[in-house]
C-alpha cells in the first residue's frame, strides 16, 4: 500500500500506541481523584502537558488538551466571540478555512456576529494588508489557518501577527492542524493568541488535540462541567491520549529536524515530474507551500475517478479534504483561488509523511502517467 | 490494590484496549476518505454504531459518538436550548445533577434562559410531581440524571418520561453516565429523547461517549465543521474509540446479565455491615439506590482524612465526585438532601464494579472499622 493521504490522517507511530496502552492499562485512575492512584495519573498528565509546552516553547499553563482539531477550532472561535462579545461584534477570517473554522463562524453569524471573509490570491494566499483593511473598531478576532489543508499554501502568519500588534484588543487564532510538524510556527514570535493542533495529523491518535491559549487570553468554554483543563475544557481528562499526543509531538518534531531534507526532496520530485507530465495541472503554488501537500488536476477526469483508478493500484490519495470529500462539493480553496470549475472538479490531493519514500513517489508518478494515458485512449 | 472508586473511572477491559489497538494500527484511515481504505474504517464505525444501537435497543441513526459524558451532556442541554429557543425560554433540571449538566444550565442562564432547579427529598430523589408543577407553556427541556453520582439514588425516570408524554414539545434528557450497565434504562419505553453515556465509567476508554438522540429530535451542534455524526458532532471520527466503546457496552451488558446477583450481594454486605458499624452513617438510601454506589460518613472525621487513611491500606475510594473532589466544596447532592454540613463534610463514596470480590469488601469493612477505632482513640 502506498499511503499518500496523510493530510486526511496519518498512521499512528508505534510508540504512540504503546504509550496509550501503558497508561490506559496501568494508570487508569481519574486524575481528579484525591488518592495517590489518581495522583499518579495527574502526574502523567502534567508531564504530558509540560512536554508539549516545551516542544511548542510555551508555558505549561498555556496548553489545553482537547478532543481534536475540530474542538480546538470551535473553542477558539466561539469561545473568543462569546467571551469578548461586549468588546465588539466583528470577526475576521478567510475564504479558505477548514470547515471546523468556517462553520463556527457561520454559527456565530446566525447569533448576530458580523464576519468578514478575506479572499485569497491565485496562489491561495491571503494578503495581510487585506486583513488590516478589514479591521474595524469593533473587531475582536482574526482567525487564519497556517497551512491550507487542500492545496498546502502557507499563509503569512508572521506578517498578520505583527500587524495585529497595533490592535492589542484583537485575538489572533491560527489553525495549525496541517502545518504542525511540517512548517515551523513559533507561537510567541508570531504573536499568536490561540493555536489549534490535532494529534492524528502527526501520527498521534484520533480524538486528541491541543489548543494553545496565550496567558491572559480568556475564553467562554464550550464544554463546561468539572472545570478540568484550567476550567476551559471540562471532562475527565484523557490521560493516555494526552501522554500519547505529547509523544507524537516529540517524534514529529524530531522527524522535522532530521528528515526535513528527505521530505523536501521527495516532494520536489513529485511536483516537478507531475508538473511536466502532459495532462496534469499543478494547483499548489511553487514557493509558498508546505512540503507535504501537492494538489493537482487531471482536466476532463473527475476527482473520484482518479482516486479510484489509483486505488486499483493500491495507492491512496484524496479528492479535496477528507472532511468535505463525501459532500461532493468542489474544493472551497480552489474556488477561492479562482480556479475553473473544470480544474477544481478534477483535483486530487497527494499528501506525504516523512516516512514516504522516493520509490513510492516514483510509483505514484508512473501510476498517474498511466491513468492519464488510459484516459487519453478513451477520449480518442 | 482494592479499587472502590469505580464511579470516578473504571479499569478498561483488556478486550477494549485490544480492539482499540487493532483498529488504530490497522484501520487508521479517515472514514471520510473516498478510497477503500477509508471505506474499511467507515465500515468499522458503522458496525460499532450498529452494535451500540442494538445493545441500547435503538436505531443506528440515533447513536452519536462523542468525546465523553461531559460533551454528551453539554450537547444535549445546550444543543436543545439553542435549537428550540424560539419555542420557549424555560428549562427544568434538578439540584443534584453532575457538574457537566449543572454548568451548561448556568451558562444558559447567563444567555437569558430561565432555569428551574427541582429539589430532592432526604433520599436524594426528585419528585415527578414537582417536575410537572414546574412546567410552563414555554418549557422546552427537562434534564434529570438516572443514577446520582454521589449517593447512587435512582431517579424516577419512568414516571417523568410518562408524564412528559402530555407535553410533546418538551425534550427529555437523561444523564445515564452512572447508571449504564448497572441499572437498566429502556430508552424507548421511558420516552427518553436524549441520553448520555460515557465509556470510561463502563470499563471503556476515556475520551469516548455516546449521546442517544431520538429520531426527530434536533440539536444545534456545539462542535461544527466537517458534518460527521449526522452533522451533530463534527470532527474526524475516533473509529478505534467507537469500536472499543461498543465492545465495552457489550461486555458491561453481559456482566449486568450474569453478575447482577454478585454485585447485589457484595453491595448488600458492604451496606449492612457498615450500617451496623458504630460511628458510621450511611447516606445512600436503602431501597432506591444503584447497586454500585455507597456513600457513608464517619462524623467528626474529614473526608480527605478517611480517603488517605484507607489509601495507606491500599484501598482507593473517593470523597464526593472526582470532578468536584479538588474543589473542596461539600457534596452538592448531600446538601440538597438536607444532610448536615458535619455529615456532608465527612462523606466518602465507595463505588464497586462487577469484578470486585466479597474478600475485598471484607477487607474494606475491616479497614473502615480500624479507621473509626483509631479515630476514637485519638478523640479520647
Amino acid at each position: 500500500m502506498i499511503y499518500f493521504d496523510n493530510s486526511a490522517t496519518t498512521k499512528p507511530f508505534q510508540e504512540v500506541i504503546d504509550s496509550f496502552v501503558k497508561v490506559s492499562s496501568e494508570y487508569y485512575a481519574n486524575p481528579s481523584s484525591l488518592h495517590g492512584f489518581g495522583g499518579q495519573a495527574e502526574k502523567l498528565l502534567s508531564q504530558a502537558r509540560a512536554q508539549a509546552a516545551k516542544l511548542l516553547s510555551v508555558k505549561n499553563s498555556e496548553i489545553i488538551f482537547t478532543s481534536g482539531g475540530t474542538e480546538g477550532n470551535n473553542l477558539a472561535v466561539k469561545g473568543t466571540a462569546s467571551f469578548y462579545k461586549n468588546r465588539g461584534n466583528h470577526l475576521i477570517t478567510t475564504e479558505i478555512e477548514h470547515p471546523s473554522v468556517r462553520e463556527p463562524f457561520k454559527q456565530l453569524e446566525n447569533r448576530g456576529f458580523d464576519v468578514t471573509y478575506i479572499p485569497v490570491d491565485a496562489n491561495g494566499r491571503v494578503n495581510a494588508g487585506d486583513i488590516e483593511r478589514a479591521i474595524r473598531p469593533d473587531t475582536i478576532l482574526v482567525s487564519v489557518m497556517h497551512v491550507n489543508n487542500e492545496v498546502g499554501t502557507i499563509q503569512p502568519i508572521k506578517e498578520i501577527g505583527e500587524l495585529l500588534q497595533n490592535y492589542p484588543k484583537i485575538i489572533f487564532h491560527v489553525d495549525h492542524v496541517q502545518g504542525m510538524g511540517k512548517v515551523p510556527l513559533p507561537l510567541y514570535q508570531n504573536h499568536i493568541d490561540l493555536c489549534t493542533i490535532s494529534a492524528h495529523k502527526i501520527h498521534g491518535l484520533k480524538g486528541m488535540g491541543i489548543l494553545y491559549i496565550r496567558e491572559g487570553v480568556q475564553l467562554e468554554p464550550i464544554l463546561s462541567g468539572g472545570n478540568q483543563e484550567g476550567k476551559l475544557r471540562s471532562g475527565t481528562e484523557n490521560v493516555a491520549g494526552a501522554v500519547s499526543m505529547a509523544k507524537a509531538l516529540r517524534l514529529i518534531t524530531e522527524k522535522m529536524e532530521h528528515k526535513k531534507e528527505h521530505l523536501s526532496n521527495i516532494s520536489k520530485t513529485l511536483r516537478n515530474r507531475l508538473k511536466n507530465l502532459d495532462g496534469v495541472v499543478v494547483n499548489t503554488p511553487d514557493q509558498i507551500a508546505a512540503p507535504h501537500i501537492l494538489n493537482i488536476s487531471i482536466p476532463h477526469m473527475k476527482s473520484e475517478v482518479v482516486v479510484h483508478a489509483l486505488e486499483d493500484k493500491d495507492i491512496y490519495v484524496s479528492t479535496t479534504s477528507a472532511c468535505s470529500s463525501k459532500q461532493k462539493t468542489v474544493s472551497s480553496t480552489l474556488t477561492a483561488m479562482g480556479v475553473s470549475k473544470e480544474i477544481a472538479g478534477s483535483a486530487i490531493r497527494l499528501s506525504l509523511s516523512y516516512d514516504n519514500t522516493l520509490e513510492e513517489v516514483e510509483k505514484v508518478i508512473a501510476a498517474i502517467a498511466e491513468t492519464v494515458a488510459a484516459l487519453r485512449k478513451v477520449m480518442k
